[in-house]
C-alpha cells in the first residue's frame, strides 16, 4: 500500500488513471499489479499488464523510482558456481553504486512467483539470473516496467529473446581432450554431464572432435553421462575403470566429478596421474585445492557474471523503447596442473 | 537529497528540525549526517550523531522507515564459508519476507566508510556483519538509527559490547585430537591458525588439553601455526611429516590446512589414512568432496549465520532502547569420514 502510495505521489495521479481507464479497472488495482502482488485476478493481471506495456507508462517511470539495486536470482545457492558469479555481479554493481541483492528462488525447476514479487516492490536497476528458462509472465512483467534482465546461462541453452551470457563448450571439450591425445593417451574415457543439458552435449561433441581429429576411433564404451556432482563421477568412473580395456584417462566434463574420478581411482590402488590422467572443467577454486591439482577447463564464471551485470548497465542506459536481445560467450582455456601426464600404457 | 526529502515527509519537520536546533546546524545537515554521507565535516558529525543518540528521534522514525532487508557484509567473499553463511542467513530472511543485500566491505582489516553509507542509506532491517572487529563510530551510527547488527565471528574474539555468533572452538580442538588418541596415535601433530587468532589458540588448548588427559607428553615441535589456507597446510605439513620422528596424525586446523596436508602426503607418497590420519575442521562442502573424505570437525556456518539473523529479529523486536548484548555460541562436533584410521607404527 505504502508502495502504491508512492506511484501516486511520484509519477502524478493522471497517469495511473489513465492506465486504470484503458484496462477498465480501479486505480488500486493497477497498483497491485505494479507492485506484483499477487491478490489480482490472473484475466484482471493480463488485461492490466497489456495496458502497461502498450502505454509510455514505463518510460516515463523508470529513472524516478528505481532503486541503487541489482538483483541476482539463483535457482539454489548450492552450486560450487554461486561464490565466483556473486563476486563478478557484486564488482559490476560496486562500480555503479549499487549493492546486491540476492535471492533464492527456491524451486528445481522454473521460479516461483514469490521472488518477482519481491524484485517489483524493490524497482532495482536490473536483475541478473542464473536460470536458463523464464517464464513468459515474468520477462513481460520486468519489461512492462522497464526492468532489464540478464541470463547467465552456464547451461549453453539460452532463449534467443533474452539477453544472456555463456561461455563456449564446445571449444572446452576440444582443447581438454586435445591435450590427452597430445600426452600420447589413445583410450580415453568421457563422463559429461546429464543428457538433457546442451552444455554436456557441447562437450562431448568437441571431445568426439578432438579424437576424430587424430584419426582415433570414438569408442562408446569409453562415453558416460553424469550428473555434474561428485557422486556420478565416482560412478561412472567405477564403471571406465573396471573396463577389460580400461581408460588410460578420463576427461570428467565438471570439477566436481573429477574429484569422484580420483576417489574411483584412489580405491583401486591407481596413483593420479602416474596411473591415470584426469581433465576436469570449470576451474572452481577447489579444482587447485585438490591432490594432485587438477588441470582443467577454465569457465570464466566470475568474468561471465560480470560481463552480465555490465549488459545490464548497458540495457540501462539504451533509449529504445524494446530490449536489445544480446548473447555474449565467453572463450573457455585449459588449465595444466599435476593430475594429467604422459601415457604409459598402451592398448592390451 | 531524495532520502533527505523523504525524512522530511515522512517524520514532519518538526523533528528534524529540533535535532538541528539542538546541533546548532541546518536541517540538510541532519538529513546528510542520518543518510550517512560524507560531505560533513568530522565534528560536526559527532555532534549531530551525539544529539540524534540521545533524543528520541530513533524510538520513532523506526518502524516507518525500514525496508524489508537484511544487509550480509563481508570483508572478502573469498572464503570457503562465504556461500554457507549467505544460506543460513537467507533462509531467516525469507522466512521474514525480507532479502538479502550482500556488501563486500572491501577491505582486509576493519569496514571501511562506503557499505556503511549504503547501510544507512537503505535502512534496512538488520545488519549481520561477518568479522570481529568494528569501528565504534560504525556501532554508534547504527544503533542512532536503531538498526541493530550482529556479528558473526568464527574467530572468535567477541566484542563484549556487540550480539554475536560464534562456535566452540576449544570442544572442537579437544574432540579431534580425542579421535586421533582413541585410534591409538601416540605422536600427534597439530597444524593451528595464525598466532594472532583466538579460535586458533581455542583450538590449540583443545589438542592440549586431549593430549594431557590422556597421559601424553605435548612435544613443541609437533606444534605449527598456519594460515588457514592450502598453502600453509601443505608447507607446515612438511615440516612435520620431514621430521626425524614424524607424526602419525596430523590434526589440520581447517579443512583448507588438510587438503594441504593430503598433498604433502602425496608427494612423499604416504596414503592417507594408511601411513597419515588427517583430521580438517570446519566441514565446508569440500571436506566430502575430498579423497579420501576428511574426518572434521564439524563448525555449524549455517546454523551460525541463521542464528545471528534470528537474533536480529528478536533485537528488532525489543521494546528496550539500549541493544540487548547477547553471545551465542553453538555446539561443534566430530565428523568422521575416511581420512582418519588407526595407528600402524609407533615411535622409533
Amino acid at each position: 500500500m505504502l508502495q502504491g502510495m508512492r506511484d501516486d505521489e511520484e509519477l502524478g495521479r493522471i497517469t495511473l488513471a489513465q492506465v486504470a481507464q484503458e484496462a477498465g479497472v480501479s486505480i488500486s488495482t493497477v497498483s497491485k499489479v505494479l507492485n506484483g502482488r499477487r491478490d489480482v485476478a490472473a484475466p484482471t493481471r493480463i488485461k492490466v499488464e497489456r495496458v502497461l506495456d502498450e502505454s509510455a507508462y514505463r518510460r516515463t517511470t523508470r529513472v524516478a523510482r528505481e532503486a541503487p539495486l541489482i538483483e541476482l536470482v539463483f535457482h539454489e545457492l548450492e552450486s560450487v558456481w554461486a561464490l565466483e558469479l556473486i563476486r563478478g555481479v557484486e564488482k559490476v554493481a560496486k562500480a555503479n553504486g549499487a549493492s546486491v541483492v540476492l535471492t533464492e528462488s527456491g524451486t528445481r525447476q522454473a521460479p516461483g512467483p514469490e521472488w518477482i514479487e519481491g524484485v517489483l516492490q524493490r524497482r532495482p536497476r536490473g536483475v541478473v539470473l542464473v536460470f536458463s528458462s523464464l517464464p513468459a509472465e515474468v520477462k513481460q512483467q520486468l519489461r512492462s516496467r522497464s526492468i532489464p534482465f540478464v541470463v547467465i546461462d552456464p547451461a549453453g541453452d539460452p532463449d534467443p529473446d533474452v539477453p544472456s551470457v555463456g561461455s563456449a563448450n564446445w571449444n572446452g571439450g576440444l582443447a581438454a581432450t586435445r591435450h590427452l591425445v597430445q600426452l600420447g593417451h589413445r583410450r580415453i574415457g568421457i563422463i559429461t554431464g546429464p543428457e538433457d543439458m546442451l552444455c554436456s552435449l557441447a562437450r562431448l561433441d568437441g571431445y568426439r572432435s578432438a579424437l576424430s581429429m587424430a584419426g582415433l576411433p570414438a569408442d562408446p564404451e569409453l562415453v558416460r553421462y553424469g550428473d555434474f556432482h561428485v557422486e556420478g563421477g565416482r560412478g561412472r568412473a567405477a564403471e571406465l575403470l573396471d573396463l577389460d580395456d580400461p581408460p588410460t584417462a578420463i576427461f570428467a566434463g565438471s570439477d566436481l566429478q573429477a574429484l569422484g574420478v580420483l576417489e574411483a581411482a584412489r580405491l583401486r590402488e591407481l596413483r593420479v596421474p602416474h596411473d591415470l590422467s584426469v581433465v576436469g572443467y570449470d576451474d572452481v577454486p577447489l579444482a587447485q585445492w585438490s591432490s594432485p591439482a587438477l588441470t582443467t577447463v577454465h569457465q570464466p564464471l566470475r568474468q561471465m557474471a560480470e560481463g552480465a551485470a555490465q549488459m545490464l548497465m548497458r540495457l540501462r542506459s539504451e533509449e529504445s523503447e524494446e530490449p536489445v536481445v544480446t548473447r555474449l560467450e565467453l572463450a573457455t582455456s585449459l588449465v595444466v596442473r599435476q593430475s594429467t601426464a604422459e601415457c604409459r600404457r598402451h592398448g592390451r
